[in-house]
This record gives C-alpha cells, structure tokens and sequence, in this order.
C-alpha cells in the first residue's frame, strides 16, 4: 500500500507534514509505504533530522508549489511539476493507491474532478465532516460546500456514500440516517427537503431516521446527516467559530475541544474512485497523521470497493 | 397605546406573563395600557395577588386556549373564543396597537397571515432572530423560518426590513448588511446567493458589505444577515443547541449566556402591516417583559410606518 503525501501542502508545511508522518510511523501499527511529494531539497534533510527510517518512504520531487491563493484551475495547469499535479499523475497512473494534500483546496477539487473519475452511477462527489457527539462519539455531515445547489437524488447519494463510510471506517453498524431539516414531521421545510424525505423513507439500502433540525446535529438521532453542501458549510464553519470563540474566551472543556476540526485531518471526497483527501489549510503534525490513517483505513477496509459495490452502475 | 398579550400562550404561561407583566410595569418609565387577553378566572386573580396596579392593565376574558401542539389553521377557526383568535381580532379593528403570543406559533403565523395584510409592496413577510455578539451588541439574522424557499428579490425585501429595524429599534446608524454564503468573494455560493448578491450590492437603500461566512455570523462584520429561512433556521437552532451544550456541561461564560436565545421574548413578524410579535414557547417572565418593551418601541419608533414609506407601494 503506498500513501502519497504532498509535503509542501498547508500553512505549516514542510515541517509539521514531516511531524506527522513521523507520528504516523510511530504509533500506527500497520505501515503503509509513503511517497512524499515535494522539493526534495527542503525535504530530505527534515525527513533525516527527523530519523525517520528511510526505508517507510519515497522522496518523489516536485520543484514547484501551488500556493494557497492561486487560482486553482490556472495553478494547476501551469505548475505541471507541483506536488498538488504530480501527486494526481500518481494517483491516475496507480503508482500510488491514495493521494492527500493540505494545499490549495481548489486546486485538490479540480485536480480530483479532472484526473480522478467518479464511481459508476454516483452523480455528485461529496465532502464530509465529522460531527464530534457529546456521548464521545462521531456522526457525519454532509454535503459540506461543494454541492451547494442539489436535488433530492443527490441527497440520497450522499447518505448511501455517508451510510457506507460510517460503517466501513467508523464501524458504525446498520448506521442511521437523518434529513437536516428545521421541523421533526415528514413534509416539514424547503421544496428540497420535502421532496427527499420519501426517498430516503423508502430507500432500501438506508436505516432513515427522519429530520433532524439544527439544535439535533450534535445528539445522537442520526449517525449521518445529508443537507446540500450550502447549509452544510454554514454548519461546518459556524461550528468552527465555536471552537474559536471558546478558545478565545479561555473556555476549557473537553467537549468543546473536539470542535476543533483541523486535528481531524481532512475530508474524504466520497464518490470518486480513488483515495483523495483534501486538508485543512492549517493542519499541524496531528492532522497530517490523521490524514495518512484515514487514507490507510479508506484503503485497508476497501471501502471504494464496497461503494462501488453498492452504486453498481446503477443510475439510482 | 394599548398592547394586547396573550396570557394563557407559552409553557409556563400564565403565571410568567403575571411576573412578566409586573417586570414591565415597573422597570419601564413610559408605561403603555396593556390589554391581557386570557381566562379571566384564571388571571385576575393572580394579576390581584402580584399587586399590579388594575389601572395599568385590562382583561378581556378568552374561555379557550389553542394548546401548542394543536393544528394551527383547524384549532384557529374552531376555538373563536381562544386567547390567540381574540388577539387578532382586537388587532384588526384597532382596538389594541400590537399583539403578543408565546402559544402556538402556528396559530400565531396563520393569525396573522388571515387577519393582518402584509405592508404594500412585501412580497414575503419575515421573522429574525437577534445575534449576540462579541462585543456585547446585537445584530440581525434573518429570515429565520417562515420562508424555506426564497427568489433573490425576497433576500432583497429582507434586507431592508432588517435595516429599518436595525436602525429603528437597535439604533444602528446606517446599519450593515451582509449576505449568509458559503465563501468571501462575490460569484460564490448557491444559485440563490449568486443573483442575490448584485442585487443586494446595487441597491441604493442598502449598505451591503458582501458576503459573511458560518464563521462570521457572531462577528461585528454586518448588522443584518440576510439569507432563506431554511439555512436560518438550522443556523439558530443550532445556536441554540450550543447553549444547552454550555447548560450542561456546566460551562459559566458570559457571552454564551447570551445564546439563551429564550431570554430575547420573540420575533416579530416584519413586513406586516401591524405589530405582532411571536413568543418562545418557553418564555419566562423577562421574555415577557422583553416582548412588551419591543412593542413598545415598535410603536413609538414608528417603525412600521418607516417600512411602509420605504416600500411605499413599490413592488420590489
């Protein structure tokens, strides 16, 4: 299994990616090779100071680097020799089995939508966030900003995509699912909502709960709640700037701690057919060790597999 | 100036709306006659025992009440003697200036909708929710519900119902306005947030300011937050949701205290042409006391007349 690891990536790299593939080799169990992509220069000698064994990893170069506020198609088109670039090329030619960058976030989009097919029968790729539960646990969310505009059947996609990633990385059995809506009855809210919940009510392969209103998000009513990717990113953010008003009122609580979202890595793009995961443009060594597992996990548990599986090039 | 209140509306109702009666009476200088609509059985006597002056207030005796979980349309036309039909009843032949319910608020909705025109010109009546914000003011998120399907002309009237009272009842100089969106720059977000952002920026009424993210509605960066009643609602709810998180985990913050967004009383409904404000069901007596005071000032601010100058008959 070879992870690829763009080293040049976020806010803090080189140096916190190297932190967490070093976390990443010390407490995971099962090893995966990891091919880091980046100005081998600026690496290399980080990577030996480090003592990371040589043998865990590949140094792939790639001179250029896509900052965080290039345009992303433009970027990508032009930089051919950034890590962002090659990481795709790797991916697309199977020379690594997952791809993960805490760079340009547009610039991992279009990368993805261009070089990485969607899975057979899945309209809409998706992005996730997980949704830290008070009994300690996590649900997910999703679309979380790159569908903004949906029908219903792409909300069903996405709880069958969310259902599938709850059970397979986070063994959640028969996980349920739940319409992010603002009353509990079935017909309650926007055009949209009303018509998805019959279909999700009906779907077979789906344990529907029914809606779950904005103060239920964090409870446990549902183990994946679908929305379109606008209010998605309103939830996401806003619960960030939760986290950050606590911090900056000295609010110590462990609960609270757990809306920081950058410590969980990245999100998935669910419904493509290879491992991509895109990170937060802050990740410091812990993120980046978070990334790698899941990208580890995504691939040991074959969860592409079982999507695919479960679309099966139906047009559902 | 006569302000009718429903007594027996809201769970803790009608012993809260005594105590918030009483609150009003004595903490406001300018007092308003208040008409308090309710079993006369039931309330005189407790209005007797709180010693509040019998010249301050009337009683005009309802024998039913439309309880919170009856259906609204169905108990409206059915109970003519309850608290809530009574109230609009009042209301429409001026025979008080405002009405104020923290009962059903379906009933409150359909009652105001059947008995009190919208102001000429508003296409879509709305309600909002007061923001706490860092820096210990208040700004406006709306619409927070009642519209979950929204043309960009909607967002438009919102924004200029929310600046009238932002600057009327706030006393905001000039007040911000800022469009909810999933990103900073103009071209971003939904459909819906895309046509209304030039519109909001052309408008000569307004002083837009662009788009505010999730992470920035408890931020000073705009005033009014404009956006469709289903991103609204999950966004309060949610708020909400945090403050029951800081209840409960025994988290004592001063600025989270503020998210009791039960303390604020209700929404008015904005755009209609007469003021009714819709309690929490949970109101207790400051909720109370803080929905007379905003009559109050709806009534001497003149709000309403400001909004029906502004829109003074134009359709947009």
């Amino acid at each position: 299994m070879r992870i690829g690891l763009d080293m040049m990536g976020g806010d803090y790299a080189p140096q916190e990616a190297v932190k967490g593939v070093k976390l990443f080799l010390e407490t995971v169990a099962t090893k995966a090779h990891l091919v880091l992509l980046g100005d081998e220069q600026a690496i290399a000698p980080l990577l030996a100071a480090a003592q990371i064994p040589a043998s865990d990893y590949t140094i792939v170069h790639a001179p250029q680097v896509i900052g965080m506020h290039e345009h992303p198609t433009k970027a990508l088109k032009e930089k051919q020799q950034s890590s962002i670039a090659i990481g795709f090329h790797l991916l697309q030619n199977g020379k690594i089995d997952a791809f993960i960058s805490a760079g340009n976030t547009g610039a991992m989009m279009v990368g993805t939508f261009y070089s990485i097919k969607s899975i057979e029968g899945v309209q809409r790729p998706t992005i996730s966030t997980p949704v830290p539960r008070e009994d300690g646990s996590f649900g997910l969310l999703l679309d979380v900003g790159i569908n903004s505009d949906c029908k219903p059947e792409n909300l069903v996609q996405f709880a069958i995509l969310g259902s599938l990633y709850a059970k397979h990385i986070l063994k959640r059995d028969n996980p349920t699912v739940g319409l992010l809506n603002i009353g509990e009855e079935e017909g309650k809210g926007n055009l949209l909502a009303q018509a998805t919940y019959p279909l999700l009510k009906e779907h077979p392969q789906l344990n529907f709960t029914g809606n779950i209103e904005g103060r239920h998000i964090f409870s446990n009513k549902a183990d994946v709640i679908v929305c379109e990717g606008f209010t998605g990113n309103v939830v996401l953010k806003m619960a960030e700037s939760f986290h950050e008003i606590a911090v900056k009122r000295n609010i110590r609580d462990e609960y609270l701690d757990r809306f920081n979202f950058e410590t969980y890595g990245g999100t998935p793009v669910l419904g493509v057919s290879q491992p991509v995961i895109i990170g937060h443009g802050i990740s410091e060594a812990a993120a980046f060790k978070n990334m790698i597992t899941l990208a580890q996990q995504m691939i040991e548990s074959k969860l592409l597999e079982k999507i695919k599986e479960s679309f099966n090039g139906k047009q559902s």
